[in-house]
């Protein structure tokens, strides 16, 4: 294999099998995997598919509580789960540089590796390209996914007083990548909250009639995803500041740099809309998965003036809009 | 919009829902892409799916004959066929570099909606990133696609005898591609062969159970494809080379330019093996499709003494021995 890929690994030929079976097959393994061709062949039953993709950039490519993998993996399968699908199966695709190091790849591989074990999702197809020198900035994967949609979590039309709630803290992946991409000599106890959501949906089952709509806050922040849920039920969102979890450490890393953290993406939270009747349980059934101790009430559905606007009411009492992100504020943070 | 992409149009916020709007869903059109949130949902029945991905990172990004949209619509369409499945929906990632031409990025997003067009296959669902001038080259697509199978087009054992039928000249796309990048001064008739494969297996239907394998030979060319069948069968392949279609000119410029056509890959033909009682029906169904006239039957399986072993009987009666691609003839063709 060598120190580092070279554009032959990515050529088709023998040595595509090698980096493959050396690097993939073995942090990936399961016999769908090793047994496809050109494609993976799988039984369903009659019922109703989700399928997602996104393609991860992140920058750095390794950071405090994860690298491109983790979050690829994770990525994938959180679009499935708010989706309202258990994660099955899923592709990856990786566009590697020429000279990129051996054993970075066999970490990222690794990474990918442990969360399938942790959530029993499965790598089933891929594909490898080698791009050269200067052609990609080091390392970009394309995950794909399929879940199998429990129809009770379908989306379901949203009404005056249902809550909104986030699963943790928010803007924590946004603030370690900040910090790190640019090298701040900033000494806080902030790490990525990228993680699998899988385990959500499982234990919210026998709630899942009262459950509306499920999403996870990535690019643009909660902000943004809140945004898009009120243009879905037509109706307007009363956020309480004082409930929205934000570590103080990403709020004075926050205040230093100039970012709001609203708008700053979560790689492993999940914003559910849910009936008020029930949404104490379901906080409290939340609360109990691992990485989701800081769940929280943060808001309720109004009529409003203008149609879909969100607003917060703020710590002092005031009253500030909130609108999606309209600026770049922090390019390839997944 | 204006008239290149800028970080912004990737942030997840306003521009890139415009982005989406004004381009892809503009091209993409069906109700499924445009009502798909995290992920698209669709029904399906009992049965087996096929699942495959591929990165498409081709250079020049446009050639005669296609360009990389076109190029990840069919290349995930055939992997599909290969593996005996209708193709039905597709996933497409961008990656797009800051400063990138709005209106080329339109033009791909055309050249995508037309194959769907031509084959019914939908684009569901995608994703959208940029990244900064310098960090990509221009353009890298990623699709992945889903296919329902037909089971009798499943992988069947292959036996001594049994043909080898490929659906049109060989070496096409990898030569243009050679031609256009090194921008050599070659006037020659030759384009791309880049095209969806999905008709060939609806016109083969009733010789479904006489068809023991299909395989497009894309990276490493007709050459590593074979190795990989005869890999799979356990036995020999014997072709003749006069039987391999390849165009005069495909032949003349690899000879200029050192290249082996048996080594350069075809984006729209296909490999198929046959049972030797109905090979020329089969063939004669296969020169019905559109851009399959040349179709040809190009050499049998036999016992032979090294297992697996490609070999081919030359014009002047030699034998050569066809080996696996070894090295890097070509990078970035797909």
């Amino acid at each position: 294999m060598g120190n580092t890929i070279k554009l032959i690994h990515g050529d088709g030929g023998k040595d595509t099998s090698l980096l493959i079976k050396e690097i993939f097959h073995k942090h990936f393994d399961n016999n769908l995997l090793i047994n496809s061709l050109d494609a993976c062949v799988f039984e369903v039953n009659q019922g109703k598919l989700a399928f997602t993709t996104d393609s991860f950039v992140v920058k750095p490519l390794f950071f405090s509580g994860g690298d491109i993998g983790k979050l690829a993996v994770c990525g994938t399968i959180n679009d499935l789960v708010v989706s309202g699908a258990y994660p099955k199966y899923i592709s990856c695709g990786f566009i590697i540089e020429e000279g990129f190091r051996t054993d970075s790849l066999e970490q990222v591989a690794q990474s990918m590796g442990e969360i399938c074990k942790k959530t029993g999702v499965k790598i089933v197809t891929g594909d490898t390209k080698v791009v050269e020198k200067g052609s990609v900035d080091g390392l970009f994967i394309n995950t794909s996914g399929i879940g199998i949609i429990n129809k009770r979590y379908e989306p379901k039309p949203i009404k005056e007083g249902d809550k909104v709630i986030v699963t943790g803290g928010i803007g924590e992946h946004g603030t370690i990548i900040a910090i790190q991409r640019y090298e701040m000599k900033v000494k806080a106890n902030i790490k990525s909250d990228c993680m699998p959501l899988d385990k959500v949906i499982e234990k919210l089952e026998k709630y899942a009639d009262y459950i509306k709509l499920m999403k996870d806050p990535t690019r643009g922040g909660l902000a943004t995803a809140l945004n898009e849920i009120a243009e879905f039920s037509g109706i307007g969102i009363h956020l309480k500041e004082e409930k929205i979890p934000i570590k103080k450490e990403v709020l004075s890393v926050n205040q230093l740099i100039g970012l709001d953290p609203l708008y700053l993406a979560c790689e492993g939270r999940m914003i559910l809309v849910v009936d008020q009747k029930e949404c104490e349980s379901v906080l409290k059934e939340i609360r109990k998965c691992e990485g989701c101790e800081d769940a929280s009430i943060i808001g309720s559905f109004v009529k409003s003036e203008i149609k879909s606007i969100v607003f917060m009411e703020t710590f002092i009492g005031g009253k500030r809009i909130i609108g999606s992100l309209e600026g770049d504020m922090l390019p390839r943070i997944c």
